[in-house]
């Protein structure tokens, strides 16, 4: 079968992460990288053997498939451009931080109709992966509650807390879609509360650093997010799925298996890995596998435009919630 | 010093906890037992050499403190009965499941001040105590986050589900005692999200067996209570304190420490205890010393009835919240 | 069914123990104490109301059964005594240090036969039990390796060591009974290696606290057992099996459930139980359970005369070995 | 820095990585293939754009470094002729399985020194690494007692078990290696007890397929090895380091962190890798980054050519204990 040739949009962290993936992958090639940071976007393509491509069309021409690794406000343009070029994309999450935007790239794919996979990476990490598996294989009988614990190791700086559209949109959205996957139906109320308690940065950028969110879908199965955007521990990201017949815990990374004991405390670990791209490594590139793979197989993409709307509306209905202080419907 | 001589009242499961308590508990003894089945109570009083009491007046006279582990209903009128006869109380949670009922025994031991504890015995239990006494020494810096996990083996039959007062007022309300006694200031929000998942008939009995509730206190921390009637794997009781430099968990307790390993899985552990009296034994030894040390230093119970108060009006306001879809104020 | 009278020889920290198991056992009592230290055996016996016996004549008169937890040296002579009188004897392990006092024991227990159980408290455990159990029921299919770590907290004082015995008689002999109770067959070689590491006292003393043996059976099973008198966190008692199709690891009991996790590290827990008397408190209760039970049901007990004799001719043959670096057979 | 040419000898399983390793690190690139198998010499040549050696003449032309991944009986030949030819060496265990071969092996090198790595693998696990940094750092004080578990998930077939030089110089090599990498002094006593217990086809073979070793070191210290050619539940590899001050355990990689919950066992987790490839992955990285990096800084290799001919000269001293029932000095 021949190779897909890819046209990277974005060299930055995670764009040279993505273009190390295309570039060993198999059955993908990395063919040209974009980027406005036009000494950035050659010393990517350098290290792989890719040229730059010198404009979005140049890029659009000399591939067979589109990966948008850009900054978020690039997104929607970018993905309607490969759309009416009729190539397939994998966009990285959120589509777009303005609903209005989503709906309108949603109307210009209708139109131009092309594949299209969403970002949302944890999906394929194995052992969050293995856990919905066995959810949905009925391992533990019916799903009641789901607990989602998800926190950084470190707050980002105020310059991009001030773009990120906030942390609902940011960062929980990684986790509302989780639950979306995990949960098997769609939620119908969504609540949050959220405080600033990390760092009066953020609130002065008129953001939270905490948060708690509780869904309820319509067979009244509950889920509970929790989100920080500090843990000195590391990055914690936990999935606990408690059903009728059992239990499932999708446990944190260990960052070394080395335990020490002594006079004082015992069975000690090391800290956990502390940074995202190393934790999910893995899903970033089985992520990719599965797009190529849809592909070839011309099935539609496992992560599709809608589930990038639906993880936005949740974050929009936390956001309100948060505001108002009562439970929202998300739809 | 001299011994002190209780009544007990109520010769039940709890009731036969709390006598074996007080017979081999040091500066204490069993002096008589009253219960309205006068069987039960004169076979419990055989066990320990205690005498029945044949009402509660002669159990009053006979006795230098009072340990309420009756029905429910019956705990205001003997709360108050000792009050007035001038003997300390250690009275089983809850006060009553009718807020107005609590209030008048409060106006009561206005009048006739004793020393009264509000059995919360989880606070007793030594790795909870540990971890909250971890907190309060700011052993993980400004407390942010804090989850408590309280599932039950089993539900419990149709008949007591109708008279508990419900999921709130019967079972998170320890939590929600428990959440106070760590977060270390009250809750000034209070959100709940209910189903009935578990059991039709809790639900025909117009009860909820599966339950979140979401705490904000006014600084901004919050806190996160999950409850279920039916845990397969055992009795499940964890406590997870998120701060601004660490993380404290209590975790359940073994059923047993052998693990095991084949071709399928590993690291196995047995299941968790089943029976709260067996997972709880050391709280409620503890919480019987901790009152007697109080009387004996003329110190205020550590407990007192103000909890008890403030636990009801929190386990009030989450059935509220749970019919209403909105966070309401608790106090 | 009527209540077993029982003697205690011994007011020590093990006797202490034992009366407490005898008065609130069921068909148990304590009936008397015999100490050389008689302050020592009034205090004791006035704790749970029993006599003083003046003589061990007196005593072996008062009692239906005999509990031996005296010094070694005179644990020979009581069994004699009592085996002489008619009564069963539990009898606190070692028998004896000197391997032909021993067998003239035997000898008289053969003319004057009576039940006798050793104290091998820990095959009561019911961690290592439960272990053991699955392995005779062959959850692990054949046995191949058996590995037993036994390390105490902290040295005995060197007058202690003096008399020990030494380290195989001393202290690996539990283990060496533990895995002559788990193998379910008999080791036919034994290889030691020691050193004197922890305390120079100890080797002034003559005596060894490191210690690795070496067991093989005749069906070609391994055993390793590992001793060390000082763990300086805590009492550490771990039993690993490893067979055909799986493996079974008997982990030690924790000293407190809660976790910490801050910058440095993660998931510490406290340090083990350090005493001994703590860790197996269930064991010694069960131990005198189980004589009891034998007892009642006419059956000789689980832990006889002749376990106690096999344990000590292992130790003496890894002291053998040790001294001549090579496996000797114990037999 | 100019980039190092590697010529690989041997297209196996261990030549594979080794390629893809080569193929991937900084400053390496992979030149040329040699192997007595040409069409598996030119598939991996082809999957890395290197080219085919003709002759290990031709090979050594090619290069600036020679890493010799063919079958045991040829490392010796290679290392020599690399030596004459003066390219530095990193090779594969076990240098031989024949001492006299070894010896005259370093004859050559004597007279032809070039700088040698053997490779020991897992002194590069960052685990194991960070046990043995810690250790040598005093973390534990004075090392007591070291305890190596390594069990292979299968037994490999009876034709590599003829060829293989017996479990001792096969697969305990790497572990007596560990031991003398932890220990930080040489062990002058070894003993062995060994098995066929697993399969009867390698015991027809000459063989043992489970053992037990127990090292003495001059000062004291003791080591305890197990091997066991079939451990069920995956690849089992653990090192325990027990000191004055403190335990460290370098406890096995999970096969993930799906835990799982029922009513019959808790916390249970997925099998253990099973494939030494996948566990020691990092290891194999690491050793050739370190082998480049003393390269380049003009310093010896760290696990160097008497690393090789020490490990082996403690297998042997293991099978001649194990025949002789005896501790044997290795040197």
């Amino acid at each position: 079968m021949s190779t897909l040739r890819f046209a990277l949009f974005g060299a930055g962290r995670i764009g040279t992460l993505h273009a190390a993936n295309l570039a060993i992958g198999r059955g993908t090639a990395l063919a040209c990288v974009h980027d406005p940071d036009a000494s950035r976007a050659a010393a990517l393509a350098a290290t792989h053997g890719a040229r730059v491509a010198g404009s979005v069309e140049d890029a659009l021409d000399a591939c067979d498939a589109v990966l948008v690794a850009s900054s978020t406000d690039t997104h929607v343009a970018l993905v309607e451009a490969a759309a009416r070029a009729g190539k397939p994309v994998l966009c990285e999450k959120p589509i777009d931080l303005d609903i209005a935007r989503v709906e309108a790239c949603r109307a210009v794919l209708d139109a131009h109709p092309v594949p299209v996979q969403i970002g949302f990476n944890r999906r394929y990490d194995p052992d969050h992966g293995a856990l919905r598996t066995a959810v949905a294989a009925g391992e533990i009988g019916r799903l009641e509650m789901l607990l989602i614990t998800s926190r950084d190791p470190a707050p980002p700086p105020p310059e991009y807390v001030r773009v990120s559209g906030g942390l609902f949109r940011d960062m929980a959205i990684h986790d509302l879609d989780m639950a979306r996957f995990v949960l098997g139906e769609e939620p119908v109320s969504v609540y949050a509360a959220a405080s600033n308690l990390v760092d009066p940065a953020i609130g002065a950028a008129g953001d939270v650093d905490t948060a708690m969110v509780v869904l309820r879908t319509a067979s009244g199965a509950l889920c509970h997010i929790d989100n920080s955007r500090r843990a000195v521990y590391g990055y914690d990201q936990r999935i606990e799925a408690f059903g009728a017949t059992g239990m499932l815990r999708s446990e944190n990374h260990a960052g070394g298996t080395v335990s020490r004991f002594d006079a004082a405390r015992t069975a000690s670990r090391p800290p956990l890995p502390r940074f995202f791209l190393e934790r999910y490594r893995e899903s970033y590139r089985l992520e990719l596998e599965d797009f190529v793979a849809a592909l070839r197989d011309g099935r539609p993409p496992a992560v599709g435009f809608d589930d990038g709307y639906r993880a936005l509306l949740l974050a929009r209905a936390a956001e309100r919630s948060s505001a108002e202080g009562r439970a929202v419907a998300p739809w």
